[in-house]
């Protein structure tokens, strides 16, 4: 009997939310660290085998990173866009505990991402002296093709991928949420597994992984400014993973299992 | 020990089916909102790798929304065709009931199809810009030829659709069962996905899918009318999957592990 | 601690014997229609899948089928061919009452394959406009091989027909005990696949699996009688499958882990 | 919890050794009959597989056969290579008593391999008339390949076989052990799995495949004599399986994990 | 309920280590010796199957060895790497023992794979008459790609390897730390598979493995002094396993999951 219920899995969801805005900053910064880096080791991975066969087996593999970081409870902001808004409204967090963890946990991937750039762009380069590495060269093409692509369209480009983000994310957090259908260890891979090949397959635009891709590309020679990594890809990206993790998942799920007026005390267990 | 007796899956079809036909209308259109997004979601997901590799790795993949749908606890139409008559049957449920689950539900499907439908366009065309997209012109391929293609055939095309129907859900209603042989999420998992994969493989017609595949291709272009879209497959397609579903699962696995004038309850568990 | 130890899988199979000699025919008929039916359904795939890439493919996907009928507790004749047998032996069930389950399976499955064969005739010929269609073209070749082309070979060609009859069971059965190693769903279905796609990739006879490939080449078209079909595959097939199935897993298993003069009461559990 | 800690591992390795020493002639016959006709089983199913794909997943698939038989308790004369000697190690069987088993169990598999090869050689030839089939030329040249290949090495070609058989036995009772790391049988199958894929994808020698591809090549009329088939292929090999069982696995596991003077029984379980 | 929440895996990661300290010498050298054996066996795996496909399917299949490792309790020193200094950090072990652990455990793995390299080199080049075997020469060149390629880039090429094997080192510990996510067997497996395969799919360093492939590259052949083996790769590649090993897995682990001035029996289980 390792399948949970859908409205454990409802409370589950506000507990973890609740959880997590209580952490303090060092372990948010911290956690984020390894999300970002471990996240960044899996696209590396995914767009190396794309390069090798084709993109969908990239896509298979992927979730990697996704996995080790649900299993080992480091933090991946676009999760907590599902889980902590439901904590909030059941008053067990605040919208500054949520604002907080957010912005520390971007801070902790950011830092991930980028020690994972340096280290990778040192190894796949040869410290610079092949800068025509197949996969430097992918890097670079994806940084321009998740900013500039998008810029030359104009208004209509940044509405492209925030719909592209809200799509992303509404199966990243269903990934977070997948895994709290088992409470056995390859119960949850399994099943966290399907939604976010699903996002990766189709090409939608992750937050977190941008974190790594734009700026790793950039460090490689990308024709992209910071200013074009910000907005015309990271913070449409951020604000439609907000959105599709919120509204898609977290308020979506909440709403289809729980009755008005009953507090997630008050339900029998199993 | 995971494993689920027979005549304990019978018990389980028939509250199942007791339970969602007593859900109010507000959570039968939210969880078919999802049900229906969920399976666009993966529908998008196999047209698109069938079309980068060959059709079936596609169908391989298309049971993760399936299984996202069934443990997550939202609904399906198709699998309550199967499993709503045996608690009418049985007595725990009313005809009125019945039928208001399957159209409440069928309204969610349709809200949920569409939305993402939107929100693909989007993302697929680059907000119209690209209709030459693979994606965009395989939908709006796959919209004709489920309509126009069977139209032209007449009587017997809408024959064709109709058996199609019968054969499609059929499967789609033996993986609500075979996810119910199994108390780990895994075993459902791998249980599901074999009669998913089954139908989807081979053509059968899926009157959830076709509610996003058929407006889909239509907005993007497609030369098929609301007409032709309801006139020559969802209609067909909802009968057949209502007569497969509950003839040759329903009934048939009831039929063949129920003693006569047995209830339910009397029965030993385990 | 799924794993089920090899004297207590004897047992298994000795009771499960007894109870299949034990069912009405009404319900040995109705599990053997979804016996044959679900077969059919995967022998299908199989082939289509096998068109597409390569037949092992194909082979490794045929095994939905028979994990649908073992898990939903549906009859199979030939597996049935292995355990009743051990139950006549240990006088739980009569030869009477193994020869009406082998004979009520069988009409079952004979109805099961002919009420598939008919929706999937429509579906694949879009109602017989189309019988150029690579599937129905694959299932007449089919019939056409698996029985005049031993026709042709005269004697030697029923012996080689009742050869690899014999080789499919062993596998065949094989498949049904070790689905009885696992008290998991999924353990079952993980060893319950390894022998039958080791009969399907090495393209041996199986009695059910001809009941439908045979009458559905016949219905579309193959140069095949009634008389061939029965004299030159169905007959021999069905007598290698007894011989296969019954000599080597279930006598051979069975005296392999039990000591003479033991009765199975006598064992202790666990 | 179905990890089965090393100490545990070792200590089930000697209780296997003393319960298979002890066990009748008939029922080693008769296991080892079914060991030899189940590898024999998947030897084709491998070879055919490689021939239409290529052999890495032919070795992907080989495992089958192992895994039928270790879960269905069946004998295995290379496994019991490096369970035996422990208990005699540990006094609980007798040197007289391995022997028997090795004796009496490759018995066993010498007469499964000849009954399947017998079969086997009637379906892949049409009962000899068609000589020419892919699978009867892969088995020719593969004994060929075994035996003469290695001869008009000399002694340095004994060598190289006697070498494999090390390298291949080290892997095949890592196959036996990594079953026992696992108290469900899907652990099992997947633990199992991994150590015979290696052995086969490497092209190792293995006695027990040997006593069917040499004797059914040489009915097929591979150019290779009885003594041939001894000398240079059964006899070595059967000494460096030998050798690479009990030496790498057998006495390291144990030695690693043993410590001086401690008794089995006095070791707290769990 | 199999899997490990972050916190108790933690704790593990803190005993495992100082459990692993305090093996005496002997043991350490034979675990060990088994250690690089088994990756040796896995690495031969993969770079043949890798010549056989494409690179990705030979590193899908690596992990066979690392798995093999830690389900049978052998010792990986890069493992210890990031296990024993936090049981040293806790005062469970000492300095003094986490160095002769890394010292026995290296002898260990420089001793099983010279044994592997040895009786493998037979194997491939049929006792040297054939030094062209594919393999031989993949060995050659993969022992002058692991050094010579490293030298020529003089300082820059030691920084490279250096990073190389901080990268690689974090995926291995965080197989060491995922298979502590499961109590179960498929669990561990499924769990650990998962970073062993990112880092050899993308080429990193892996200390175990060098000591394998350089020598036994040399043995065949390769252009590569001892010399050479040691400073431009053995060396840099140890102190980059080391520091990536402790600093991205055991610190950053430990510090993201353990509060401050808490002990770990302190901790409440489950």
């Amino acid at each position: 009997m390792t399948y949970v219920r859908p409205d454990l899995i409802v409370q589950q969801m506000v507990e973890a939310g609740a959880r997590k805005a209580a952490l303090p900053a060092r372990q948010l910064v911290l956690r984020g660290f390894l999300g970002g880096a471990l996240l960044a080791f899996a696209t590396t991975l995914a767009f190396q085998v794309a390069l090798e066969t084709t993109p969908i087996v990239g896509a298979l593999l992927f979730p990697v990173g996704f996995v080790m970081i649900v299993l080992l409870g480091m933090e991946l902001v676009t999760g907590n866009f599902a889980l902590i808004p439901l904590a909030v409204k059941e008053r067990k967090a605040t919208a500054g505990s949520m604002l907080a963890n957010w912005a520390w946990v971007s801070v902790g991937h950011l830092l991930g991402c980028a020690v994972y750039a340096c280290l990778y762009g040192i190894a796949v380069t040869a410290m610079g002296s092949n800068m025509d590495a197949a996969m430097a060269q992918r890097l670079i093409q994806a940084a321009e093709a998740k900013t500039i692509a998008y810029e030359v369209l104009g208004a209509s480009g940044w509405g492209i991928v925030f719909v592209k983000a809200i799509l992303c994310n509404w199966m990243v957090t269903m990934g977070v949420v997948m895994g709290m259908t088992s409470s056995s260890t390859s119960g949850k891979i399994v099943a966290m597994w399907l939604p976010i090949l699903t996002f990766f397959a189709q090409g939608f635009e992750h937050a977190v992984v941008n974190m790594f891709v734009i700026p790793a590309g950039m460090m490689l020679g990308a024709d992209v400014s910071a200013a074009d990594w910000w907005l015309w890809n990271q913070i449409p990206v951020l604000l439609g993973n907000v959105l599709g993790g919120f509204l898609f998942t977290g308020m979506a799920i909440y709403a289809a299992h729980r009755s008005k007026g009953e507090a997630p005390a008050a339900r029998p267990q199993g």
